[in-house]
């Protein structure tokens, strides 16, 4: 048997892509998006460079970050028939299936859809990154019968998605965190969405099509889902010892505890959680109400001497968002809209270097 | 660097899953469907038996024939929100983009979608089958302005789909190779689209989401696409000898020519490509006209002499949906709706079996 014969559960470990976008550099614990490192990007910039890095491929100038934030804001405009769809969605669809579907019928508005050129790539990513905001909120209220809900043309594009969701103009330590929530979730190598992102791409298939596949990916508890079950179990418990008591009740049943550990970092903390901490902790404190930093560092602390397991992203985002007014059905939304900037790099750069991805089986059926 | 860290683009011969369901012996050029060879069932069985086979992992008596079939049938309604819905997508929506947007809709119909076990995930499937040769015909034609068109009971399941995309009872012959045609496309080990469906439920994600990433990937011109391209190509000919001239052009030119080779095959031809060139000359003696097959076989020389490649599935399937009168926009999702049967099977295997997807990559970027 061939080293390409044998078999890896998961892939894991297996390298299925070349990519210059982003690297999880575990020996040295950072996180690398075209040669920067995530945690100082997210100390000294915005979402917006973030974007601009991941799909012009270094930090914008002023000049340069303006007209990409122009790009993002004077595409917010969804068509009628977009909504009118959303709203025939029946009443208990999940937000993410809303999300999905919307996505996938934007494409029937794309007049250029059959390109795959760079050029026309990156505008249709821009395009995307304007309308998923609205797409995200609205497929959600209108899932629920709500109104819709418009863009604030006056705001900055965080602070407006943020707007969007909870219907009042942010603070601006809100908007910051939020900000700053969509740059940590805004790319992060190869996980589960953008795998399957890179292998629809890789048919020759278009943008929709592979972030379709995202939103569907992204979906799995498993993956993206694990935000809203942390935030889920949180509002279980009412005080730091009912939370402990829930974690120890889940630990004796063996149940999977959401929010903790991560294929590629293992036994190390994800840098990430550690910048959402902070700044659950900096929301805590302009809000004057410690509770759900002081339940999560209790579940950190037992998850740490129960299972030597740390927390990822999403055991801190979860509360953040909490704290920031958003309902907890558009936690992986939001995730998924703020990954779009990482998906298009990525469905970019595996239609400039295609390989169809078409694997082998280990076939252990009946014989013949 | 260990074995696990080689780089093989595109998963290449890497194996990627353990399955019962399928295997292409590539040694002996036999496919094998859960231990039987799928052109000894093309002769033998029909369609629904394949669905036994897939989903229920043994061909059907009779009594479970009628009632697997019953299990479809019974199974055809699409709930009126669903039309209004893909009546809303604009007219130059891609028939596959439709088609996926009114699968992906139709999740928010199932009340018990959170489930993942085997039960709950078969009655899904055949719920699913039930709905798709309805859901491909008619998100065809209202994108298109066209009226809706409803199931006829009295026919069987194929000669249903195919009357529901004509508009006219099929001949017994037509029934038969339309059948033919959907067992040939059913489920064909690991391609791209099966992969797909299965990085997706590995996230414990549901059905609906693994399908709809599923029909994004056959979209594209490197997969399901290559049936319609086909035939585009056919159609630019008028005779036998306009289609050689432009076979002839294309190789000096260096276009890609679709319907030639396939990555496991590689120099050997696909043996559902002769089923359906068999079923393509029954159909040509039934109507008394030759030109497709004749065009088709000087092609097939053609390419043997000159790239040493032989016709696939798509290169015979194509002037056969053209025979049966079936619109070109279609072929890609019948393709589809066909291969539900082995998607869902597959998805069903992730979740009894189940390890994330998460590969890793080699890192080419800027330095840090």
């Amino acid at each position: 048997m061939s080293t390409k014969e044998q078999y890896v559960p998961g892939l894991d470990g297996v390298i299925a892509s070349e990519t210059a976008i982003s690297f999880l550099d575990t020996e040295q614990e950072k996180i690398i998006i075209r040669g920067h490192e995530l945690i100082d990007l997210s100390k000294q910039n915005d979402y917006i460079d973030i974007v601009h890095l991941l799909l012009d491929k270094k930090l914008p100038n002023q000049e340069e970050k303006a007209d990409l934030e122009k790009k993002l804001t004077s595409n917010y405009h969804i068509p009628s028939n977009i909504m009118d769809l959303l709203a025939l969605l029946p009443e208990h669809t999940h937000p993410m299936d809303g999300l999905r579907t919307g996505l996938s019928a934007l494409s029937g508005y794309d007049e250029d859809i059959d390109n795959r050129s760079l050029e026309a790539n990156k505008s249709r990513a821009y395009a995307l990154l304007g309308k998923l905001p609205a797409i995200t909120v609205n497929s959600y209220r209108l899932i629920q019968g709500q109104k819709a809900v418009q863009p604030n043309q006056d705001l900055a594009y965080s602070a407006n998605f943020l707007y969007m969701i909870t219907g009042k103009k942010p603070e601006n330590v809100e908007a910051e965190i939020f900000d700053r929530s969509l740059l940590l979730y805004s790319e992060h190598e190869m996980p589960n969405s953008t795998f399957t992102a890179r292998v629809i791409a890789s048919t020759n298939s278009d943008m929709y099509g592979a972030l379709t596949g995202g939103v569907a990916s992204l979906k799995g508890n498993l993956h993206g889902g694990a935000n809203e079950a942390v935030m889920y179990m949180l509002n279980e418990a009412k005080s730091e010892a009912e939370f402990e008591e829930l974690l120890h009740k889940k630990l004796v049943k063996k149940e999977k505890i959401m929010g903790f550990g991560h294929r590629v970092y293992m036994k190390k903390m994800d840098p990430r959680a550690l910048v959402m901490k902070e700044s659950l902790k900096q929301l805590c404190d302009e809000k004057g109400d410690h509770l759900l930093l002081e339940m999560c560092e209790a579940g950190e602390k037992i998850m740490k001497e129960e299972k030597g397991l740390y927390p990822n992203l999403d055991y801190y985002a979860a509360p953040v968002y909490w704290m920031l007014g958003i309902p907890i059905g558009l936690y992986t939304p939001i995730f998924f809209s703020a990954r779009t900037a990482g998906l298009a790099a990525h469905v970019i750069e595996q239609h400039e270097h295609n390989r169809l991805f078409r694997p082998r089986v280990n076939y252990v059926g009946k014989s013949y």
